[in-house]
């Protein structure tokens, strides 16, 4: 059937498209997939009687206010907290810098409404966050590459995609989504180095800081900027924003995320987010103050580190052992996913239809996740959401299927 | 401080300015205002027993689901539910016409979206929901306007207006915010038959069609479209995109509302939402959904239509008493809202500043609802948010700041 909203769609609907991942993320729903797609939390160590507890108190206690209309900048107690959690790090931050959003994402979309004019181009690492170039594409984007390795963006090659005017930098310097690749220290002083002297400001996305599985944390960018040029001591310059939220440490189920950024950026966030959906729940904020106070969002991070690097090593022992030759991957120090590269001559989607048709194993190819087309031989694996006993069931059949499909291509 | 961030901005950020409602709401946070500015719901009659209790139960039986990523569509129970509740009104849809949102304002914002080029006119009534016109001028939105009297949008100076090649007509039938108006049944029959002559679609918008206090519940322009041309049957036409919420039956602090359109419009919705936030928060919505199962939310509708139309009650015996004959105001059949009329030399700014200053009471001055400027001498009141005390003593108050306004015009 026709109606009269078929002829009436804006230009920018043009841009959308549903996301190849969460079409992919149908797969993970039937019981005998077993699924490295997804980028899921591992639900087992979800905090469910805590958060029950919290529940119970905050509707006790405040449950008037829980219920109610708020701010738009989000409950004062939860940006207290981000900003003493965020002095840890060595920067001096106030409430007035932090808005509370409807999960990271919205972060990404509401940064692309206040700063995005159809053409304006944004450099990215290539791969990157694919929902990132979603939400940004909308507002009609365009992007620079610099392509990364295992130790993130390859700064040498920065130069080049800074002079041809980006609007900003967006850079995920830990355990990248998708290929689990973390920014050195040396290049992260160089991007802050290069970024300076071309001007140009960075939108710091860093969802996975906290699950670090081996190695010593590394200074965020928005930490490095903040010494940039003697700075005179902790302050936060303002030149990078940055992005976190609880999706990964306490439950993706909430959608409470938060940016870091100059009071001036949050005001026009805040007006871009009063038309967008007035605040984030009242409650589910509340909630999660209440289950993170006390010292338990730590305490739940270090159990949550221990499982998904336990997960992380299964994986990589499992692909030493099953995976032919002919693929490489990476070992990431932190983070949810692992990257593969497999022989050029394979092309990842078709292995995945394979995948899942014969041998009931899901990931995601790594094409979309390139700004300007490319890899598709790569693919995207989870590590945090299947148990260990799967985790080596599933990469022994995705081992099996990318065997029959070379040796199909050898056989030619 | 100025940050490299402060020369980027988009141009539609010039659109945006944060919201007088908003602002004014800071009024309401101290204790001695008495506040008609917000469009709050009474906190005392929330359900926190039985949000507590449906807290409790979804984490006990279902915790890791609900803490989980979700699909962007939204909870398939709940739009069970919904669709199971628009059926009772005679229009029969399935769950693939429903799009649960962050709020109805989210839905608007979506609309905008997917729908608005920059100078398309979308075809308002005047004055209207002014974070509708917030959350569209972002995106580049014009208005034509149609004035409305008590009876709702004057459809005889419709045609003119649909003359203009509006994208899409907004309309809010029930105790409109912020009049209280109401559309009569032969205007909403002329909406919709003009509508269909021109071929324009409709955004139906009804927060607060559950919320009558008196007369006879009016059939929805998208039950009256699905009647329009012998349809055969109660089906869902599809012309009418229709909006509600459970912020003002259940809580606004959950922050859920949905969206009602063809699965072709709520495909091309999920994509934009997915690039938005993923999905609404999926605790929230599976609380809700055991909140309002089993007839709760009928039976508190019920409550809270009682209470509010006591205080509407008080607020229309007040204004009789304390308001000066020069004042005139609606009687509103349902809803949350009232609205008034002062002589034409008074400014509703400048007497809602005299106000808050000498009287500590507040409300929102009616222009920044006309969507074309004007009403500068209009006010809006809510009437659900203070108790029947504080609306006598806050109305008293009021009629005191005006005649005092009136006096000294008078003077001069």
């Amino acid at each position: 059937m026709t109606t009269l909203w078929e002829y009436r769609y804006a230009q920018r609907t043009q841009r959308m498209g549903s996301s190849a991942i969460r079409e992919l993320l149908k797969y993970t729903e039937k019981p005998d997939i077993i699924s490295f797609a997804g980028g899921l939390p591992a639900p087992d160590v979800f905090p469910v009687q805590e958060f029950s507890e919290a529940c119970e108190r905050v509707l006790r206690e405040q449950g008037a206010k829980a219920l109610q209309y708020s701010t738009t900048e989000g409950y004062l107690p939860l940006r207290e907290m981000i900003a003493r959690h965020t002095a840890r790090y060595g920067i001096k931050i106030t409430p007035d810098n932090i808005l509370i959003t409807s999960g990271s994402q919205q972060a990404l979309d509401l940064l692309g409404k206040i700063l995005i004019n159809r053409g304006d181009r944004i450099l990215v690492e290539s791969p990157t966050y694919l929902a990132a170039l979603q939400a940004w594409r909308v507002y009609g984007a365009d992007f620079v590459a610099v392509p990364i390795d295992e130790d993130g963006m390859q700064t040498d090659l920065l130069e080049d995609a800074l002079r041809t005017g980006p609007k900003f930098i967006y850079a995920l310097p830990n355990f990248q989504n998708p290929s689990g690749a973390t920014l050195s220290l040396e290049r992260r002083h160089r991007l802050i180095e290069m970024a300076d002297h071309y001007g140009v400001p960075i939108v710091e996305d860093d969802p996975y800081g906290q699950l670090r599985y081996e190695g010593d944390h590394l200074p965020s960018l928005v930490v490095l900027e903040s010494q940039l040029r003697d700075n005179g001591g902790p302050c936060y310059r303002g030149n990078v924003i940055y992005l976190s939220t609880f999706s990964k440490t306490l439950a993706p189920g909430l959608r409470l995320g938060w940016v870091i950024a100059p009071p001036e950026v949050i005001r026009k966030l805040v007006e871009a987010k009063q038309a967008e959906d007035l605040h984030t729940s009242t409650f589910t904020q509340m909630v999660a103050y209440e289950v993170s106070r006390g010292g338990f969002l730590d305490r739940h991070t270090r159990l949550i580190r221990k499982v998904y690097g336990e997960r992380r090593n299964v994986m990589l022992v499992a692909m030493d052992r099953f995976f032919p030759p002919e693929v490489d991957w990476t070992h990431p120090k932190g983070g949810l996913f692992l990257w593969g590269t497999m022989p050029e001559y394979l092309d990842a989607a078709d292995v995945l239809e394979h995948a899942v048709a014969r041998h009931k194993v899901a990931f995601v190819p790594g094409e979309p996740f390139h700004p300007l087309g490319g890899g598709k031989n790569t693919m995207r694996l989870n590590f945090s959401n299947a148990s260990p006993d799967k985790i080596e069931e599933g990469i022994y059949r995705l081992g099996e299927v990318i065997r029959e499909k070379i040796g199909r291509k050898v056989a030619v």
